[in-house]
């Protein structure tokens, strides 16, 4: 169909996304040229203080997996197996994530970032273009223009296909903006986020347990620590922009210590310089992103954030943007290895249900994770599910092991997911469940309830 | 708060929504400057085989007569009183539109603007700027650039206030776009639309009832027809794009041809030049845009299609935006004439939920249009409500008479509706419905039910 069409790919961003697409790419021999507007980030320090820590997990690891880069990621990464939450006297409760011990793994969005281009490095075909601004891209004839902030020029070139992996404010995404009936949306809680830090202790190592993800909830905002290996913890603050309580209340360090001292007292004493990170680091927002298709014909084809960013409280930004390369991969095999019209279309088409059910299902777990963990019938709700799931493991496969312990697609977890609160909705109604919660008549209601329809 | 302003408005877009806005303004003392892309419609022929014939109704004349333009308007205009249905042979179902004999009134675009400008034009406080394309406008700095076509020259000014009625794909928007956390979505259907014509009756005069909006009803897509008052209709075939049947399925006069006559035999037989209306006039797309806010603090406020674009099945796009500006009028009185940001964030937030609501009900209404009109049990069941709506003028005020015959909120239409679907829904379920729908059981099956929650 495209006989004339040669194998030169451009990936337009080098983070995570586009790196691991990259190495799929050329690893089914074409000629790939990732474009990125930072530097390398093997030299130079780009930490901005708004990057909310990754979890990775087996959807991502699946894919890195493939490309035999899991091992060397997990040995730069911590696993948490579960969450701890504090509350407002510092009481630890804790939750495992998985029913057999699984973990996901806390790791540096520029440690991996690094270990992905070094991993691409050797290879023949695949060339990185750093500090190269993209402003401008032709879906129709495959062009792809901007400024060589190095060389202090600009600079345009044309590839035989195109694709966007540059994030949530996507530049090849506004081309796209421009074709025909292209369906977009973008929409923004009304909540931001702040980075903030636990350094590490004094002769070194974690002054918490590095194994959980801490969730400070409360209800309208929370705090999050993940760790990292450096002995530091990498910590977020998510709270209203406007409002009691809102970014926009706290306004000098009286503000700021009062606020920690009444609602994170055990945080405030592990972050000595909470009054710099605070007043100095950003208040981020938070976006979703929807577009449909993600593709022009065989032209241009958008992958992770910049077709579907989602909010950080699944973990699944990153997961879902490399299942992105290994479903694409998938499908590239299927197809023979040719980059089709047909092959494009098919996997926008598959790939926007999943990517819209893990967008909902992320903006709903930031409720469960600033409210719910805190709520003792959350809590009992979440023990008899773990009961369950622990005695029944074919019937009951909790949604959060769905998305995260699973490759079952996200349309799948989500449908799943609804069913088993329709479930447990009804059980909670029970007048004494906190007495009868363990009995074999729960039980058997639930088994019931599970097998019918 | 803003002492330091003046009065210097500026309203980017001089189409039908501008023009009342313009108008409403100027009447409470502003100093507007109308920046308008086109030509003066009073002196060129502006169409372009792409209008969607107009409806106006309540909404709009209730804005139209606060500024005294409701009975010039009415003069050029026709008014319609109910669907005229054709099905596959030419035979003709009727349905008033109204319990009370009320009508719409078909009206063109361009002769509704021509007299909007020449109402506005002697007033010496606004001026019409033609032939400018806006490019860009700066949110902050409350300044408009672009292009004088007829000077051939670029021009650039600031003003006090920027109000944006410059359409589905306004520029205005485009600006607030990129102001923090402004959350928008544009969604097309799948399917397009035609502009047809069928020419006056060859002694003048309308060849079929101009009192009727005419409906060809095929289930997947529909024809319409609007009178003019000049004798002709404007028809408007609303298809998806591909598909069977679809746009792309029609790529020659003999195609047309049969596709017209298995489908619509009446309406070809009325359609002379439909062989180059088709052919020459373009298949547009149907796009609802979303946005929130509509503005940035109070230097730039969008209205009309701007910032709520919908598909035409309500007859709601011109009312809706003509209510935007009455409102705006409304809220500026409680205001005391000032322009505050407080007032600007009222008029958003209160404006977003109804405009929402319309959006809704016009995309459920074009499957009402093409399928449920064509249905027996459809009209049965608009039967039913119509009995109601007449007996009981009090309890069953129908969704389509809430939207079309009053200025109740489109938020209270749409939850009216949705009550009296769920009503409808149990009601047809009755098994011999058929026979007993005129029966005094279900009259007070439904007064019970209406008084019910």
């Amino acid at each position: 169909m495209n006989s004339k069409r040669g194998n030169r790919v451009a990936v337009v961003g080098g983070g995570l996304v586009g790196c691991v697409h990259a190495l799929f790419l050329a690893k089914r021999g074409f000629d790939v040229t990732v474009i990125e507007r930072r530097g390398d980030p093997r030299r130079e320090n780009l930490y901005a203080g708004k990057s909310i820590n990754l979890a990775l997990s087996h959807r991502g690891l699946t894919a890195l997996s493939k490309l035999g880069l899991d091992k060397i990621a997990l040995s730069i990464a911590t696993p948490m197996r579960g969450r701890m939450m504090h509350d407002e006297t510092g009481n630890l409760t804790y939750q495992p994530y998985g029913i057999n011990n699984e973990a996901i793994y806390s790791i540096g969005r520029i440690e991996l970032n690094r270990v992905l281009i070094d991993a691409a490095e050797p290879m023949p075909n695949i060339r990185f273009l750093f500090n190269r601004k993209v402003n401008y891209v032709n879906v129709y004839e495959r062009l792809i223009a901007g400024y060589d902030e190095v060389k202090k020029e600009d600079f345009s070139d044309t590839y035989d296909y195109i694709f966007g992996s540059d994030g949530a404010y996507s530049v090849v995404r506004q081309a796209l903006m421009k074709t025909d009936r292209f369906n977009f949306s973008q929409s923004y809680l009304d909540h931001g986020y702040k980075e903030l830090r636990i350094p590490p202790a004094d002769g070194g190592g974690h002054r918490i347990d590095p194994n959980a993800l801490h969730i400070w909830p409360r209800g309208k905002y929370m705090l999050i620590a993940l760790a990292n290996i450096d002995g530091s913890f990498t910590c977020t603050l998510f709270m209203p922009f406007s409002g009691d309580p809102g970014f926009d209340r706290i306004k000098d360090a009286q503000q700021l210590e009062s606020f920690f001292k009444a609602n994170f007292p055990d945080a405030l004493d592990l972050m000595p310089n909470l009054l710099e990170d605070y007043f100095e680091n950003p208040t981020s927002s938070l976006i979703t992103i929807r577009c449909q298709p993600w593709n022009y014909k065989n032209n241009v084809m958008l992958i992770g954030d910049a077709s579907h960013a989602i909010v950080p409280f699944y973990g699944q930004g990153m997961n879902s943007g490399f299942e992105d390369c290994n479903e694409f991969d998938k499908l590239l095999k299927k197809y023979n290895g040719e980059l089709s019209e047909e092959m494009f279309a098919e996997f926008s088409a598959s790939r926007i249900p999943n990517t819209n059910a893990i967008a909902e299902m992320a903006v709903e777990n930031y409720l469960e994770m600033r409210d719910g963990t805190a709520n003792p019938m959350f809590l009992l709700r979440k023990r008899i599910e773990h009961k369950m799931a622990s005695k029944y493991p074919d019937q009951w496969i909790p949604k959060y092991s769905l998305v995260t312990f699973s490759n079952a697609s996200y349309s799948k977890a989500q449908a799943i997911g609804r069913k088993q609160a329709r479930i447990m909705d009804k059980i909670m109604l029970h007048s004494k469940i906190e007495e009868i919660w363990d009995s074999p008549e729960i039980e058997n209601e639930i088994l019931e309830l599970v097998s019918s329809s």
